[in-house]
């Protein structure tokens, strides 16, 4: 048996969906790395597990006290592994979570009226990263081939939209993960038959005609979901 | 930064489709611990990751080393780090795979014509499952459930038939990992509607009627792949 010096560190991918001119921008957090290896360079969240720390409670805990975030949820993404990702061995456990725009905001206050706001922060839209420290890059398009792939309605209006929303608001979700524009007939059939829409009584009003809101339906999304966590 | 004292291994869970009296049974191989902890019980096969090895690399080379099985592609499943999963502190990596029955039956007989059989190793139904070491018991029954989740009918005919299959054996193959009966009909039809099987000119003859052979679409399985290893 042998013993090898391996170690193994968490981190974490928050998608963001960020109001733009007209539209909406996907990002990310990104911190910017105060030590070697690749010091000043920014980088995911994370940090080391602790040696009495499951893998999410590090996923947690690391997001923390690097962002302030505070997801409801993070979810298991992927193990990095290469030999050489980093100058010594590290395996890193990604988790992702979807953080809505105003929850971001809301956390980002009570840290600043607590006067404990992390510094070296910041959102970064993910098809204008900087270069990242370690492999960093590679995970953050993993994880968005895995967004673009995986997710549905119901997911997306929940991690990225607020409670109620209109069908061309989850259009500009979608175009803006996909990064391509989509046929609004087309999506609207589409997500009305996908049934993890429920349409209410209310409407978007403004400068265009009224616009049906819609919730997602959260028993389909905890369904899709499964055991919070299996390794429990 | 802390240096926490904990080990990475690797285990792999892989699913076949073995006959029964009738129908088919999904089993996985299992390896007898020849040492503490856990010494005499079952467990699935696996080791430790080398400090100079990649995570895919050390997957495979465990899974070869122990079962003797090599199979063409091994997909990473999932991290379980709990604190106590194991007397001392170690995060296992699991990858998993489908092998047909035929595939297993030729590697084995390779590995007897070449007098390096593997020992120790045996089949067992997951449903007849003996007491495994560790959390294995819970990391065999997130696989299934993700295999229940996941899979669809291209990769299931890819994994576990063999090249052209009647929809009836495709049938039987879903109702073994399902655990429950299926309507021949309704199955038919949704099979068909898949996308995913290009039905051949060669049918199964036999004590019933002549049944059409199928085969997967490739195209739509390897779109599912993705990248073969983000890690790299």
């Amino acid at each position: 048996m042998t013993e090898p010096r391996i170690r193994v560190a968490v981190s974490t991918v928050i998608f963001t969906l960020r109001p733009t001119g007209g539209g909406a921008a996907l990002a990310v957090p990104l911190v910017r790395r105060t030590r070697e290896p690749y010091g000043g360079l920014w980088a995911l969240p994370g940090g080391w597990l602790d040696v009495d720390e499951g893998l999410d409670a590090a996923a947690s805990r690391t997001l923390a006290s690097t962002t302030g975030l505070a997801p409801s949820y993070l979810e298991q993404l992927y193990a990095f592994g290469d030999v050489d990702r980093s100058p010594t061995r590290v395996v890193s456990i990604i988790y992702w979570a979807l953080l809505r725009q105003d929850e971001v905001d809301a956390q980002r206050a009570a840290h600043e009226a607590a006067g404990d706001a992390p510094e070296n922060v910041e959102w970064v839209d993910v098809d204008a990263l900087p270069p990242l420290a370690f492999d960093h890059t590679d995970i953050v398009a993993y994880a968005l081939w895995r967004l673009r792939n995986k997710v549905g309605y119901s997911r997306i209006a929940h991690g990225l939209l607020p409670d109620e929303f209109t069908l061309a608001e989850l259009r500009e979700a979608y175009e803006s993960i996909l990064s391509r524009r989509l046929d609004p007939a087309n999506f609207r059939r589409q997500a009305e038959a996908s049934g993890t829409l429920i349409p209410t009584d209310r409407f978007r009003t403004g400068s265009h005609r009224p616009a049906r809101l819609y919730r997602y339906d959260r028993d389909v999304e905890l369904a899709q979901r499964g055991p919070a966590s299996p390794s429990r």
